[in-house]
C-alpha cells in the first residue's frame, strides 16, 4: 500500500523477500519510526516474528515462508533443518496461517531452494488476492449496512502481506468513492489500534477516530452500522479466536444489535480443531501491560512503566470469540455464517 | 487506611484539611511517588479536582467541601463568592457527589467560616461512615457469592475520604479473615487500575491480578463470582453513570450471567435525572488518549505519545450502563434493585 515519508509516496508490501534477506516494515517501531527490518539468517527472522517486528496473521504466515527459505538455503543438514522449520513453525502458537505456510514451503524442500522459494511467493501473492476478494464480498456489506465500520487491534494491511482482511473492504470503499468513517480502539496492552490501524488509515487518508479500549458508546449511540475484525484462528465450528478483546467487542456488538463480522482467508480456518476451545491461546510476557512505549517529548522512542513493578498480571494475546456471536465470516469465497456446515462447505 | 513508606506505616485520609490548607495524597504521582499534595488558595484546590490530583466521587466531594471552606475564609465579596462556589461546583460535571457537597457548606457560608468547616468534615466522616455500612452489607454479598470480585477503575479507599465503596467488602473481608482475591482491569486511557486500584490493594496486602482492558476472559473462564463498580451519578429509574469502560463490563457479566453490582453512597443518587440520558458526560483532553503516563527505565515520571501526534480521538471519561444490566445497588442502607420504586424508597 501507499506510504508517504517526508513527502515522497512510495507502494510498499509489509513483508517481501530480496535475494535471502527478508525485509519487512518493523512495526515495533511504527507509527513513529517508518523503517524497514532486513533479517538474515532464518533465525533473525524467527526472532522478526516473535518480537513482532511482523505480526499479523497474514503477514507472519508469509514471513514464516521466507524463514523457511532462508533455512533451506542455510542449513545443509536434514536433521537440523527440520529442527530449524519447528522452531519457526511455532514461534507464535495461535495463528494457524503460519502454520500452513511452514508446512508448504517445507514441503518443497526436497524440490529445492527455487522451488520452496517460487512456493513461498506463491503464498505471498495468494495472501493479497485474498484479501482483495475478502474486500469485495466485505463492500457489499458496507453498501447494505453503511460505512462506519468499527474494528479492534490491526486487521488492516500492514496484517497481512499487502491490503488486509478487516480493512479491505474500506479500501475498497475508497476506490469506489463511497464513505467510510473507522472507529479505532486503542487495543491495548500494545496499541496495535492506536499505532498501527491509526498510522495506516492516515497513509490511506480515511477517515477515523482513535477511542480508549473503555470506549463502548459509538456502539451504545448506534453510531456503529457494523463491526469488522480480523481473526488469528477459526475453529470448525466457527469459533473465532482472535486478539484479546475481540470477544467482548463482539458481545457488546450484540447487545446493541450491531452486526459482527470477521473478515479471514482460507488459512485461518482449522478444521482440526473442533471448538475454540481446542486452540492454544498464547499467553504473552506481563512486561506488555506493565510498560508502555511510544515517543518520548523529546522524540526518542522510549517505554514507562504504569504500574508498580512486580505487579501481578495476566497478558493472554488472544480470546475466543463464541461462534453464536458472529453475524458472518467475510471469505475470499464469499460471506459464510460462522457454523460447522458452511464452513466445511468452503474447501469442498 | 495503611500506608507503608519506607518501612513505615501510616494511616491517612485520601484527602484531609490542617488548617485552612487541604491535603491530598497526590493521585496523578501515584503508584510511584508517593506525596502529600497542599493546596491553598480555594483556586489550588478546584484545580487540584480538575487535573484530578485527587479523584473519585466521594474524594472529590470532601476537597470541594474544604475548597469552599477556603473560599468563605478567604473571599469577603459575597458575590465573588458566589461565583468561586459555582466554579469549584462545576469543575467536573459528572459526578454528583461535589455538586452536593459544594452546596451543603455554602449554605452554611451566612453563619461563618467554623460552621461551614464543621459542615465539611461531617461531610468528610459521613463518607467514610457510609463507605463503611456499604461495606457491611457488600461483605454479604461475597459471603453469598464468593471472594473473587472484579472491579473497575479505583472506587477503593483513594476514591473516596477513606476506605472506599467497590473496595469496602473487600476490606472488610480482610479483616475478618475470608478469602478474597480482586481481578483489577487496567482502565485506560488514565490507567487509575493499573496505577491507583493495583496500588492500595497491594497496600492492604490484599491478594490481586491485573489485566488488560481488553481482558474478559477472566469473566469467560466463570473465575470471578461478582462484579463490584462505583459510580459518580445514579439516575432516578438506576442507570448508573460511572468511569468510561463500566457499561461494556455490566454488559459481559450480563452476557455470562454473572452478578454486576455497583456500590454507592446516598449522595451519588440523583432524583432530579430520570434516566441516565439526563447526566452529563465529562469529555476530557485528548492529550489522556494519546499519552501514557509512568516511570522511565531511568526512574523519573515521564509520558510517551502512544500513536502518532494529531490522532484523532474521542475521549469520554464517563458512561452510562442501562439499570437493567445491574443486579443491585449496595448502599449503606442495604443492598436495593437499581429501579425508581427501591431509589425513592431510600430517601422517604
Amino acid at each position: 500500500m501507499r506510504v508517504t515519508v517526508n513527502g515522497e509516496t512510495k507502494n510498499y508490501r509489509t513483508v517481501w523477500m530480496e535475494g535471502n534477506t527478508v525485509c519487512m516494515i518493523d512495526q515495533t517501531k511504527l507509527p513513529h519510526i517508518f523503517e524497514i527490518y532486513y533479517s538474515k539468517p532464518w533465525e533473525d527472522t524467527k526472532n522478526a516474528i516473535k518480537t513482532m517486528i511482523v505480526r499479523g496473521a497474514g503477514a507472519i504466515g508469509t514471513a514464516g515462508a521466507y524463514g523457511v527459505v532462508q533455512a533451506i538455503q542455510e542449513i545443509q543438514d536434514k536433521d537440523k533443518l527440520y529442527k530449524a522449520i519447528l522452531e519457526i513453525k511455532n514461534v507464535r502458537p495461535t495463528a494457524v496461517a503460519l502454520q500452513h505456510a511452514v508446512d508448504r514451503v517445507y514441503q518443497k524442500a526436497e524440490e529445492g531452494y527455487s522451488a520452496a522459494k517460487e512456493e513461498a511467493e506463491r503464498i505471498a501473492e495468494e495472501d493479497i488476492s485474498d484479501c482483495r476478494q475478502i474486500g469485495v464480498h466485505g463492500l457489499e456489506l458496507i453498501k447494505m449496512l453503511g460505512g462506519h465500520v468499527a474494528t479492534h487491534c490491526n486487521a488492516g494491511w500492514l496484517a497481512f502481506t499487502d491490503l488486509g482482511s478487516a480493512l479491505a473492504p474500506v479500501y475498497l470503499a475508497q476506490e469506489q468513492g463511497i464513505e467510510v468513517f473507522v472507529y479505532v480502539d486503542a487495543t491495548g496492552p500494545r496499541f496495535q489500534g492506536a499505532k498501527l490501524t491509526a498510522w495506516e488509515l492516515k497513509q490511506q487518508g480515511a477517515p477515523y477516530v482513535l477511542v480508549s479500549d473503555n470506549d463502548a458508546t459509538h456502539f451504545q449511540n448506534k453510531e456503529v452500522d457494523v463491526v469488522i475484525v480480523g481473526a488469528d484462528r477459526i475453529a470448525r465450528n466457527g469459533d473465532v479466536v482472535n486478539k484479546i478483546g475481540t470477544n467482548q467487542r463482539a458481545i457488546i456488538a450484540n447487545h446493541y444489535g450491531i452486526p459482527f463480522y470477521v473478515a479471514a482467508p482460507l488459512h485461518t480456518f482449522d478444521l482440526n480443531c473442533t471448538t475454540g476451545e481446542d486452540i492454544p491461546i498464547e499467553e504473552r510476557s506481563p512486561d506488555e501491560v506493565l510498560y508502555a512505549t511510544g515517543l518520548t517529548d523529546e522524540g526518542k522512542l522510549s517505554r514507562v512503566m504504569i504500574p508498580l513493578k512486580g505487579t501481578p498480571v495476566k497478558n493472554p494475546a488472544f480470546d475466543v470469540t463464541d461462534a453464536e456471536l458472529v453475524t458472518g465470516i467475510i471469505t475470499p469465497k464469499g460471506i459464510i455464517r460462522a457454523c460447522e456446515e458452511d464452513i466445511v462447505k468452503l474447501f469442498n
